[in-house]
């Protein structure tokens, strides 16, 4: 019996949402946005879809947040998106008061409840939203980079997908970290399966570019990251213990910020595995927890 | 070794093809779309997804049409979207025409591939690709409205949706006809199984109303009717041999039309369960092919 | 919801109760079996599988009938093996007794049940159940032939087993039936598609004697025919409308007997597709009714 | 493209074959056995079993060692069943010297496979192979003791198994260490979730004790650890990165014994967890690879 709660039904989490219900993992799920009707009738929608698919899941859509209750999971994708001429610092300040208002009411009606954040910026906001509940809380971090590592890899050497390991962390985005220590085909390491014809400059410049792209052509990122946001809850919600690359949470001096790295995900979140890192990945992720530990320090300190 | 060209990814495209390959049963697959970068950087969506979920579909994604060749299986979404003060006249010649050309190139292309069309009015378009490829067509026809039907039901009755049975069909969408005689609730009739907490009539207005209010929110229907054409495509790659209310062709005086009505779905299609229809839901079976051929073959006739 | 009651828990027996609940489609199982700590230490070894597989059936063990209470299927498979000199009329006689027995207390205390057949002599131990007990009762008939069918031309023409479809039916066993013209490859008639590399005869002869060669090398078959119980209870129990070659009741004569035949099964069984044969199968096929209409009315006769 | 070699086809053998091949993460599988038909017939069977299904392995069958090639994944499980009367040190010669037959020829014949060993006793079976072929091997190890020690819990305490979370270690069988820091219930450590309801004592004697319980009464544990190999194989096909306790390879003074730990399971074989193990279960850890040192050194040393 998993019970998941959504918080959000615009774009990337209607994604979500139908990915994850149709895994067959979930008993129960709430769905809960603002707009009048839209996860009522996104419910109707998802109610057809799992009658042809016969996945016996009970949904029940809302617009209050009080509604949300009882949870095993809450994965957070409300909140607002970044418009055009947004600073970073605007986009966080938004955000940030909408998981400060969600921080009040969903941890005390959701009392088992792992939250899982979405939002954006999204390592941020989990710190946020674990500060101001006191509730374990992740982001999906650099797990969509895993993917996208592991599929360019695959597509470019002409391997199957399965074939090519490989963990990034540290930022979620531009600042990515690959850790290519860990980037193996085939169990070869890297450079060596790909010499002559892949480098790894054209791997990352697609792992952090391709994002841009799409958004250019599809005006959204929705179905990589949705899938593996389902990915997350599947390996949470069936104790799979599978290795990701969330950010979870790190106690870094004074503050509890969220660095994506290694680690092991199922009905515990953790541990994470930076010391079997090589030493120079290891040198890479630091940088990246100092790094996000000053951003967030100065936007968390300036917020009202 | 499944091989599956979708023509078409617009909204309801990139859903179908989403659902489709996310259920592992596609080996490759060809995204072929008119906008540039279209077809491609979906692709990029998709390959990080499928590698999140372990899956390794090769996909080609191609803006020229010459390209979709050998494929199982053709799934045809492209064509415009109804526009607002569009007549239903104006739409089915918009679209006839596309197929028309489609007719051209994709059969001689493609020389096994049976035809699954989405592309709305969407029986009137299979019956016209059918018409000038020469080639095995299918629509999805009711089988969207059958997952309605029982989704509701189910709903309503509190019981799963694997409970209640039940087939749809005659025309696809607010001319549908329910054949209350195959509708049963854990194996009693339905009035029986429903009395005194549901009606027929609330069940029609239901099935028939639902598509309106789904487009009135969320802008058009796709999650529920992208699961129902996956489970097409599942059951034609996997021989299932599931009953579907899918549009079959049916010889109709002198023209070949498509009438929706449970049908076996396997590797090959068909046959059709008319007969094992009432007697009372054969009578409206009869009645819509007559209504549906004759607005066919008025349009088809006016089609210049 | 589906719980699952299995009668026996003897090599086949077992084959099926795994296959089936890592199929994951069943909520509740319950295994009975005479001989003590049986079911019960079977159970633990499920119990192990299962929690490696993720899957959280909760399963009730036990020696006492009167505790199998409440299912939505039971499967039958306990009774005498046909030992080495034994008549089939001694074999009826033997298991016959048994079912009777069964249909006393079994029934009542599973109103809502579908019950299965799996104890030899397959369709008539269905039809004694039937009889006695007063309820819907099938048996999976000749639906394994339809897979050593498929499997068997499959291979010899290296084809997918997806890509060959067909059916056979009659008699369960060696007076199998097979239906010719339902059998095609990649939609081709077989003769069509087998010219020069396969024949009807070898075809025949493997389906009905690969059983005997098995039997003689591993002691009897279970992996086969456990797969297709475990498929006939998902088709069942998920509704999926599926069609195959089950041995439903036959209303012939004074007497309902169980002939195998095309059938659809879902959530209800049938209709049959006797109708859509073609006419000289449809002959195969009433020749067969016939044959085994006479064969149990002097077992029944005869029965003390 | 997943080709899998099993090496013995006997009552473990098959089980697990069987559940890998149902899987679908199979794409080739050699089966290979010295009985004489003893593969070929089971061939039989698992495609009958397949072909239901509708899953499209190719299954080789073979009585001739040298036909097993290229392999992904090698699983051996052949070799000499523990006798009434037999001492573990006549096992492990019979049974060794096997092995060092099997490391003259799989390994050349199979350069990129990883090898995965069943046969008993299973972990020094596993350092043997190894150590003659210079190939890397695993062994399952303490994987099923998990899945006991999980659903004993689960069971006992009325939750589901995925709510249970715990590793086990050190020697397989009833040397077992459990790991207690590891064990929580519902995120909760075992000591507050069980107080009162279930002791440590009760689980251990369950998962030290339950395999021979099953062998008294069904002649052997078979579907419970068959389970976990297909598990075993899937993790490592679909490099799906799942914690489990095998004995992977640890190099101990001057050997490479097999000790189980939690050990990330994927394309690659680790990194072990070991240092993310308690203090106190490093210390059991540590005590059992002695222990098993000791033992392993003195077989290998008496082989002749």
């Amino acid at each position: 019996m998993t019970k998941v709660a959504f918080i959000g039904a615009g774009r990337i989490g209607q994604t979500i949402i139908y990915s994850t219900l149709l895994s067959g993992v979930v008993d129960q799920a709430i769905i809960f946005d603002i707009l009048p009707n839209l996860p009522q009738r996104f419910k109707d929608e998802l109610m057809h879809g799992l009658g042809s698919a016969r996945i016996n899941t009970k949904i029940f859509a809302t617009n209050s947040i009080a509604e949300v209750t009882d949870a095993d999971i809450v994965l957070i994708s409300a909140g607002k998106p970044r418009q055009a001429n947004q600073s970073r610092t605007d986009l966080f300040n938004d955000n940030a008061k909408i998981m400060i208002d969600f921080a009040k009411v969903l941890p005390k009606n959701n009392p088992k409840a792992l939250f899982i954040m979405v939002t954006n910026p999204v390592d941020q906001m989990a710190s946020v939203f674990m500060k101001y509940s006191g509730r374990l809380t992740i982001s999906s971090g650099a797990q969509v980079e895993n993917t996208r590592l592991r599929s360019f890899i695959a597509e470019k050497l002409g391997v199957n997908v399965d074939a090519v390991e490989g963990f990034t962390g540290g930022e979620h985005g531009e600042g990515l970290s690959i850790f290519w220590d860990t980037v193996t085909v085939n169990g070869l390491p890297f450079d060596e399966a790909a010499k002559g014809r892949l480098t790894r400059e054209e791997v990352a410049t697609y792992v952090k570019g391709i994002a841009a792209q799409i958004i250019a052509v599809l005006g959204g990122t929705a179905w990589g990251p949705a899938t593996t946001m389902r990915d997350i809850i599947v390996a949470v919600s069936t104790n799979e213990n599978r290795v990701m690359s969330i950010a979870a949470p790190l106690k870094y001096k004074d503050e509890t910020i969220h660095v994506s790295r290694p680690t092991i995900v199922g009905s515990r979140i953790g541990p994470s595995l930076e010391k079997s890192l090589s030493e120079e990945d290891q040198r890479l992720l630091n940088a990246a927890a100092d790094k996000m530990y000053n951003e967030y320090k100065e936007l968390i300190n300036n917020l009202k």
